[in-house]
């Protein structure tokens, strides 16, 4: 049912960012307020009762879903951000894009060592970016207890590369 | 009460992004989950019954409490992004920076002309950034019926530039 709601919502943009990709927008399920709500509520349910300690946003479509999904956990909010964003000391991880590559930083006092982090982006693709935002947990002293998305690209196999990290993986609406 | 919240979460940073500029750190609010939506009911209970079609929230970190806002008072989520980054089509603004220039943009069916929008951001400095965004909304025929911040750093003059446009300037903290 929200599977539905948010394929119905989620506009098909083709040929970007480049040729021959068709992009997943989903600028447009931010305009239904009432989708947003259960988007935040069907996680939850999803997480049941695992233990989370934080969850952790990738910026930045994930900080627009991730605060509000701590915040109704109950638990505190990190940031993962582009490198040179974050003003306190940070830890940081280096990780290949198709060309080039990209970095990504966390306070190094995000969370506590051990913690059980639920790391939180919009979309699943190829899974390098958050590959690489649980390895720079997992450097921390973290622990990825889950992955939240509201879309997967299925086909792209970014669940194969994340699932040894968790097999708590979510994905609201899977293409 | 919530003023003295904020400045008691709010961890200052010495020398950053350059030597001399103290950067007020607001990651620090989001580890405190209380705090978090007590920022939020501040607003709303602010704004009072204002006419508001839509929060527009600024990337990226516009993007953390501008989407619960406006889930919370009901209306649709505009993301203004840097450029290239949304997919549709769009409308930008050039604004200048201390050092060269900068482009939002906002994609052109993000609201209905005549509409009230809420800008957001968390942190009001010179104004730069809020004036450009506010800009954007008026050449797409949208009305800023108000302006939201968490922190706003008084001495630097931003709230003169801004409130030509909507004297509803909310600032929950102001240095």
């Amino acid at each position: 049912m929200i599977e539905q709601q948010i394929k119905a919502a989620i506009r098909d943009i083709p040929d970007f960012p480049k040729p021959g990709i068709v992009f997943k927008d989903i600028t447009t399920i931010l305009k239904d307020h009432a989708l947003c709500e259960s988007i935040v509520n069907a996680f939850i349910e999803r997480l049941g009762n695992k233990q989370i300690d934080a969850v952790a946003g990738i910026e930045s479509r994930g900080f627009l879903f991730g605060l509000t999904l701590a915040n109704q956990l109950g638990v505190p909010f990190v940031p993962i951000r582009k490198a040179g964003k974050l003003p306190y000391s940070v830890k940081q991880k280096k990780y290949d894009l198709e060309y080039g590559s990209a970095v990504i930083e966390m306070h190094t006092d995000a969370f506590e060592p051990g913690a059980h982090i639920l790391l939180h982006d919009d979309l699943l693709a190829t899974g390098g970016t958050v590959m690489a935002a649980s390895e720079l947990i997992h450097d921390m002293g973290g622990h990825v207890c889950g992955f939240t998305f509201i879309v997967e690209l299925g086909f792209l196999g970014g669940r194969e590369k994340i699932v040894p990290v968790s097999d708590e993986v979510i994905a609201l609406a899977v293409y």
